[in-house]
């Protein structure tokens, strides 16, 4: 082993436990060496984007791809770096419930249960109450609900239109509860709902919701457009570079239609 | 807490320990908090598709999703429930086999072996003996069950056209299996063959086969418009609304399709 | 820029067009600029799997992710650099439909013709007839053939049992058509059907698969310790390293499994 190589194995280890809070494993193969070498100490400290906020996009592919012991892993890394709280942890959840369907979730959610529950006991503290869920802040007449989500979507995805309510997954789904209550729920924000949902998209690789979501969260101006690069990256390392190259090359078109249309805006 | 949000509480109770047949968990967090009130209290409850055909979405989806615990759960529900029979499942895990692939199906039959056994222990019963493979309903010939697989595929899809046979694909495994097969095989009806397929196509979301399923279902009118706008529904619920749009999108072009052709035919 | 970083840059372009058949794109941001200094120039290179075993990982993986224009180039590439032939892709396209289902597959069928006429319409030939399907290499009776996929099913998988007949999944399909028939069609040698197998199931994430096909690829020395390391890293580019973790962690143990087993072996 060079003196280069041996540097590049000794910042691997120290980048990995930085970020997850705990020591790197032994690395005998070369998947374990490229997670040190390329994903820990290069992707995880590019500075286009904070570590903090690359919690938002590890978090849903990690739970996304079942894998148990990274799932694991970056959950009580995020807690316990203090990098993202237990309340933005728990609405992550739901966030992630919605785009990518319950029955993942229920995994991460099991997980967070547990991984919260260590983190205290390794702190020999009490694990402190649930926040309550009630009151909601959205209202419950089922009219303003609607009203509240139309106004929601709109806000959200940055258009002017709304989709139509006598529709089961628009009506029922989409503006009753996806527009008109989760994204409104306090204890998470903007930002990171737009990085959750991202990726979320991205993995799922569902054309139009990938091009509506990187749009907004640019014109938005939630996500600059080096952050959303840095997402693409991040995703690629978690995700794999072939979904990742369709993001890549939306973000692209995304990136000339916003810019378009930031023209158009100033030049009125 | 005021008395409606203390009713909708009660009511996710009382809605999942109806579909599922054994009480709701607690539910501290955001996500099962939403689960009971929107997945079980609403969604499962809608009159436009039944309870029944519910499951026949809901199983794909959480086998798809490698959820184990949600897995287990609905297969020892829809069992339990009597609202699925042990042929009818096993049919289903076949189907899911084909249209998502053998490593996930491994598990989902293994699930179903176990919670079978555990539902006949609940009551005391011994595990009846498994229906016998053979014989087949289908010819043994090559040339007969590619012709079989033909009318077969042109039925099914609703189209007048067939593959070419000189294709791995499409002859050794579109016409020779999956249609001279196991779209033939008795135990398991055509309205319901049809509800996994339109679930796993979603969440496999591979571009044609969303198109040609979701036409050939309402087409056949094995599944109503109505239905077909639940099953969106239902779906976005469980396997998240990124894929959902996609599909929700698809069912929208091709109600309109089908009304096309009605027309056109009843003009004829 | 430095010295360095040109080097590499310039030996990533060089890399990429050396596996792709056709010059780099240029790459403004950081998700291309890894894909060409560590996906093309690092991972590619590498000497522990050759270039054209890598194709057989890199399939599944573009086909499995949806990744429209990954996916065409990978095919073009494959076949246009003479590493696949069009009978072992046609035969790829098959082994991928049975393991990952068959919505996924209908798409890499579509691209392998397509792609296959282009590399024709280039050349200036005409595209070639394909192979006849008939007539199949496979018994016909059923019992024959449930007999022949039993044999398979031991000599695959490397175990003494099979599987229960009287089960949709398992009889039907598993002994009947997977094994019974795909596996012992002639067109792909067993190294390449155990690197698509492979793949898929890392990307399925179904965890006995997984082990299974990670076992008997090791245990039946059609895949070397060192080449499932590459595997497993060559799979972490393609799809990520969340599901990677997963795969290399069994890896781990089924290499321990296969040396125990091979040192009892020469003991006895």
């Amino acid at each position: 082993m060079t003196a280069i190589d041996s540097e590049r194995a000794t910042e691997g280890r120290r980048a990995f436990a930085d970020v997850m809070t705990f020591p790197a494993p032994e690395a005998p193969g070369p998947t374990d060496a490229a997670l040190l070498d390329f994903v820990f100490a290069e992707v995880w400290q590019r500075p286009g984007l904070s570590r903090r906020d690359r919690r938002f996009v590890t978090l849903p592919c990690v739970a996304a791809a079942d894998a148990e012991a990274p799932l694991r892993d970056h959950v009580y890394a995020a807690l316990n770096s203090g990098d993202v709280t237990i309340t933005e942890m728990r609405e992550t959840v739901l966030h992630f419930a919605v785009y990518s369907g319950w029955p993942k979730a229920s995994r991460f959610n099991m997980t967070v249960d547990e991984q919260w529950e260590r983190i205290q006991s390794e702190r020999g503290q009490a694990v402190p109450e649930p926040d309550p869920l009630l009151p909601l802040v959205t209202p419950s007449d089922p009219e303003d609900r609607l009203l509240t989500g139309e106004q929601a979507f709109r806000d959200v995805n940055c258009v002017p239109y709304v989709p139509t309510r006598d529709n089961p997954y628009s009506g029922a789904g989409i503006l009753n509860f996806v527009f008109g209550e989760m994204w409104l729920r306090p204890g998470l924000g903007m930002k990171e709902r737009r990085l959750v949902t991202v990726a979320c998209v991205a993995f799922q690789d569902a054309p139009y919701p990938i091009l509506s979501h990187v749009y907004a969260a640019l014109k938005s101006r939630d996500v600059s457009f080096d952050e959303m690069d840095e997402l693409a990256l991040h995703f690629a390392a978690y995700y794999g570079c072939a979904k990742a190259t369709t993001l890549n090359d939306e973000i692209g078109r995304q990136k000339e239609r916003v810019l378009d249309e930031w023209r158009t805006e100033a030049s009125q």
